[in-house]
């Protein structure tokens, strides 16, 4: 069905990825392209199974469905060893070969990334493909691509300054924000987020909120503000819990915030209030049952709590390339999974909100602030850290637009708390 | 700590349980009141553990904590059979010994049942002290107490006046209301029940909708009228079909809404929604997969599904006597049980809303228009079934408010239905 032909893409849809293959000094001819290459590729092109992708190679030919229809991205596979070693495990290697720039895409990063998360049988049958190859050529595959083995910095490693850069200024909110409207802005919607939070858990004056993870401190900041409640965070990153405790310092929030550099685990204290945004990825699938212990251990007896996580709809494993590359040991729990924290202790959950599309949005925000501040993070980095990132965001708004994450907010209860709202009409009021 | 003695009770509180034993046939003095006798009803007593219930023994004897504070119910026990085969097993026994007149209430039956549920451990406790009690003790337990073989007939069997009589009217849904304000009558709020769900499900005009489960049509005929769309509705209950398609021909609705005589398991066609008031708890828990399976078989590509069940914070069996007498085979899973019929299928939840607050309000109004109807049903049935009826609304009252029971409402769709609303907004609307 496949031919192989020139397609002209405008370019108004090449935005993204435009970071052009010359800057990282990769030849756009890395010899010529063989009939067993060609034979691969429409292997791996029939499998994607989508006529709004382009594949072009590093001779410069072109793999595409039809004259019709819009092209949507183009992705370069711009040497032979990149080609070959991208079968042999394309979850783990795409990341790497795009960061690198052996593997680039232009048009529209995330719909390219969609396309994949459609073809969900197309990661196993390509890796069957590779192992069927001959000897010689699965040999092709280069053992250490140039770049692949650049230790991307991890996440709470990378300062400050660099998440200033493209999360909201004021709360620094690195998790899921709350679009009751879909023009807000991501500041707007960041605040909303919290107000939402805050709603859910009916805070009441003088009450107390213990929280697991709290990122820069934004939440304890909004709830002590607007609520009137003593808040103490834990978190284990110190350059968090100084931003955190210095802000909460200069706005007079000292006396009500307390951040404490320590693991959840070491929670001490009684409190009205538990809630958790987004730590919950990465506390791991068998430690749920001991961190509802904890929870239980520090709620008291008219408690209620939210815990706030990236989900999926059944269980799988983190996609290969992130967990190595970006977000070691994290795993987004299904929701029966998630019900290890609250059956063991017999908690009532009230209500699960599944905001997955609010996820989508804040990312794209997100990657749309981060592309107009790209040549800041290269200078504090380098173009290997730009590119991992950019892939980061996009494949994250491609795994929620698709279904492959979820973004749960639990809330949940004593039993018989049957003083608490009747309905959830009061999260929806002026 | 407690001390046998009277109490009085004003008249005000004891509207409930009110069918003296002496109508029932049974005595009230059935030989003396022995030492040991008294050592056991202290030690049940003490399990208890609440001054507000006060026990009298069929001699008259009476036993209670303290003379301050308010009596909420006192539970006499009319001969000394009774109160040894209670110890025997009190969960299931308490209900023959009820119903059969031999245990009696007065005053607050559901408040009574509260203080029950509260004591988790007396149930177990209560037959252990049972077993070690000398064999004389034990030997005096009743092998068939008078009336506890009565065959309480099975819901489904009861046929449609006994329901009339005391559940709404209009739509007879014999399912939790939903309460949007507390004032609400039941008729209201079941139709506010009928309007969220629809809500929930964004119907469309022209939309097919598979109901699994459908009691007396009172849903499908509301979802035809109000959002035009087409409802077949599956039920196993000849008597309930014949009704529902009576009022459908009645009503105009004929030709948009089809009831069918059949199990669930036997649903054909595909539909753009699945709904499922109600049911589940007859499912039976290691059929929730193969549920799932029929909603898979059934839906759309574009498609979403409600399922809205009683449940537990935590896996329990059913109490005991409700599950011989009043539901055979009823069990309600808690919410990582339910999830085993959405995850194997990829289903995304998208809410779960507990309702349980709105349950106890329905079965007040239930109970209220039961009380009001005792005579009636008391001519259809006999006295035996108008207590065994009335033991059983007034207990669920109590599993609800001790949260013992829960009530899930579960939103579901096919993953990556990125048309839905984006927030719950528009369940609070006008």
């Amino acid at each position: 069905m496949q031919k192989n032909k020139a397609v002209s893409m405008s370019e108004s849809t090449s935005a993204v990825g435009g970071a052009g293959a010359h800057n990282l000094g990769i030849g756009t001819s890395r010899g010529r392209v063989t009939n067993a290459d060609r034979w691969l590729v429409r292997q791996l092109y029939a499998l994607l199974d989508d006529p709004s992708l382009q594949l072009r190679l590093w001779n410069g030919e072109e793999f595409s469905a039809s004259d019709d229809g819009e092209l949507v991205a183009r992705v370069i596979v711009r040497e032979r060893k990149a080609l070959y070693r991208l079968l042999g495990n394309p979850n783990l290697h795409f990341g790497d070969l795009y960061s690198a720039g052996a593997i680039d895409v232009e048009g529209d990063l995330a719909a390219a990334l969609e396309i994949a998360y459609r073809a969900p049988l197309a990661n196993s049958t390509i890796a069957q493909l590779h192992r069927r190859l001959p000897r010689v050529l699965r040999g092709e595959r280069a053992n250490s691509l140039r770049g692949s083995r650049h230790n991307i910095h991890h996440h709470y490693d990378i300062g400050n300054d660099f998440y200033r850069l493209w999360l909201d200024p004021e709360y620094m909110q690195y998790t899921c924000a709350y679009y009751p409207s879909q023009d807000m802005t991501l500041d707007q919607a960041q605040v909303a987020k919290l107000e939402h939070v805050c709603r859910k858990l009916q805070l009441q004056p003088g009450e107390s909120v213990v929280e697991a993870g709290c990122g820069w401190g934004g939440l304890a900041r909004y709830m002590a503000r607007h609520y009137g409640v003593k808040v103490r965070s834990y978190n284990i990153s110190h350059q968090q819990i100084v931003y955190a405790s210095e802000r909460a310092e200069a706005e007079g929030l000292a006396g009500q915030v307390e951040y404490v550099e320590d693991d959840y685990r070491n929670i001490s204290g009684e409190y009205d209030v538990f809630v958790s945004i987004g730590m919950l990825e990465h506390v791991g699938r068998d430690n749920y049952q001991q961190m509802g212990g904890v929870v239980d251990r520090c709620l008291k007896d008219n408690g209620r709590g939210l815990i706030h996580s990236i989900g999926r709809n059944r269980p799988a494993p983190m996609n290969a390339w992130i967990e190595k590359r970006i977000f070691p040991g994290a795993y987004p729990p299904s929701l029966r999974e998630m019900m290890d924290i609250f059956e063991p202790w017999g908690f009532s959950v009230l209500d699960v909100e599944n905001l997955h599309l609010h996820y989508t949005r804040t990312l794209e925000h997100w990657l749309e602030r981060y592309e107009h501040n790209a040549e800041h993070v290269q200078a504090m980095f380098d173009r290997h850290f730009v590119r991992a990132w950019r892939l980061y965001l996009a494949g994250s708004i491609a795994a929620f637009t698709t279904g492959a994450l979820q973004l749960f907010q639990v809330l949940f209860s004593r039993p018989a708390r049957n003083d608490l709202p009747w309905s959830r009409a009061h999260l929806y009021g002026e």
